[in-house]
């Protein structure tokens, strides 16, 4: 099963739901567009590949359900939909990316039937495409990687945030593929603890070694020689900086002084090629994430908070990022990566 | 209500339960050594200083409940009793000296009424000069913040942590009592959240204005520019090392990154003049502090975890440690605080 797919046989979208990980693994169905966004909103299906696919699914479905029969009604469903989905998740570039490269699509189409078919192949075409960048990034990055080697990792950037095999788990999925023997430290990644949930469950899945930390023992597993490489994911990456889930820059300046490589691995299209470090907002998340975990209340219910979801690691402390186009060590031109 | 104190009317030892903190205010009496040693486990009282008066309590405590009739027994009890709360925290140096120097006081007395009396009123002497002392430190700390510094400290080195005032937020008391204006940013501290817990509940009582961060936040709000010190407590320090909640290293590391003076606060008995960093054992606490959150489940159930409960920063990190004797800055002989 991957992460998230189209489901054949009933047209719908089919998904492992990510918030009821590591407690309980459930499959559910998106019959409409309704439960689809709800399903983005809150988080069931996240990380930026897999929801670029679940941006397309989005369209597909809507020109499935759509009882349009003329071109013209059924591309403005589309763009409804479009509207809808994007709406979500309002700073997520992947997402905007799948919804637009399905409907960019479709304005090939000749009919209605064509429209509906082109946005299915469209959407299919997204998924696959994002599994086989996973693997030759991976198979890129896993050269990086020794035998006996231990990876610390933060957050979820697995097969959960993608369709499948996953990006900087993807590193590491590779690395075992080839037979090396490979052993991670994930941190649990606060406020929402995807290391602590998602990352341990699936490779524990796949009988990858794994230990869990918080993110403040990184220094002390370092210090104490446990971790060999730091391996991570992106959410967008600017010729000067690389953004991520809060929490890798502290990472990546204690990785720096205990001398211990820093990788990043993320597809091209993470790549912002105008933008620079100051030029990102960074999305300011909601308070009550540091004051609840789960429900549970952890800190007085009024106290204020700072709650970034991302921080910007800038690139002298990092040692390469691994993409499908192969591996670049900054200072690198950013043009190389759009090659 | 101090932290922790002796209640004369029915001889128990009574404390602020920190466990139910933010959400509920509650005094626990301890009436036998069972419960203070449960008390110190389950850290209901925690924090180097208050440790050092639970300890001494603890002494008291025996002494009142043995039964023994000739000082041997007494005297033999009272051995007992310090073994069995030294078992409790290892690693926390200033439990050991409270316990020691109770013992140590007993010793001069001449009969069992005299060794019970002692025993009490040693244990008294050394809340009553904790106060003082967290005075006194906090009187010199005051000196190095300026009129509207942002001071971030992680875990909590406060009134809660202590018989009273404090000693990383004693700093910030006293320059608030000087009549400058300190804002706080507390770390949250996982994986117990003290300074989620406690650290933003202390201040708020005081309307100290503090903001809530997780710990993989430090990097993001420091260059930012939203910090301008960083005041921790301490566990124990070496010539060459400070030993505090883990987590502290990271800050530190991330401190000198971006040039903002890394402080620590904490009592002269908190030195070790003996040891150094490697001879210090970290104790490794339950792995289900990192997969449960007041019994919620947030990681898989049987995920392998490291957990150390501290980890230590090497002097060269810190700019100052601020102590009731005065200030000393690193490189210093340990020396200097002794005398």
């Amino acid at each position: 099963m991957r992460t998230i797919q189209w489901n054949a046989e009933n047209s719908t979208v089919r998904m492992i739901d990510q918030t009821l990980l590591p407690v309980e693994y459930r499959e559910i169905e998106c019959e409409n567009l309704a439960q689809l966004c709800e399903a983005i909103k809150s988080l069931r299906v996240r990380g930026a590949p897999a929801l670029a696919a679940a941006g397309a699914y989005g369209i597909a479905l809507a020109s499935k359900l759509s009882s349009a029969n003329d071109m013209e009604s059924l591309l403005k469903d589309l763009k409804n939909a479009a509207r809808i989905i994007l709406a979500t998740r309002p700073t997520a570039i992947n997402l905007g990316w799948g919804v637009n490269r399905v409907v960019k699509a479709v304005s090939e189409a000749y009919d209605t039937e064509g429209i509906r078919n082109i946005a299915l192949n469209e959407a299919q075409a997204i998924a696959d495409e994002d599994v086989q960048i996973n693997k030759t990034l991976g198979k890129h990055g896993a050269s990086l990687l020794e035998d006996g080697d231990t990876v610390m990792t933060h957050c979820n950037a697995g097969r959960l945030a993608c369709v499948d095999w996953g990006t900087a788990l993807g590193v590491v999925r590779s690395a075992v593929e080839q037979g090396k023997d490979i052993n991670v430290i994930a941190c649990e990644t606060r406020p929402l603890n995807q290391g602590g949930r998602l990352t341990t469950w699936e490779l524990m899945q796949d009988n990858i070694p794994v230990k869990l930390i918080s993110d403040s023992m990184s220094g002390y597993v370092m210090r104490h020689e446990l971790v060999d490489k730091v391996v991570v994911g992106a959410d967008r990456i600017t010729e000067d900086a690389v953004f991520n889930k809060i929490g890798t820059y502290n990472h990546a300046i204690v990785a720096m002084e205990h001398e211990i490589p820093f990788y990043v691995a993320a597809p091209a299209s993470t790549f912002d090629f105008k933008g620079w470090e100051g030029s990102v907002k960074i999305e300011e998340r909601d308070p009550d994430e540091l004051r609840y975990m789960q429900g549970v209340q952890i800190a007085p219910e009024d106290v204020p908070v700072i709650n970034p979801a991302f921080d910007s690691t800038p690139m002298e402390y990092i040692e390469a990022i691994i993409t499908e186009k192969g591996i670049f060590r900054p200072p690198f031109l950013i043009d190389e990566v759009r090659t």
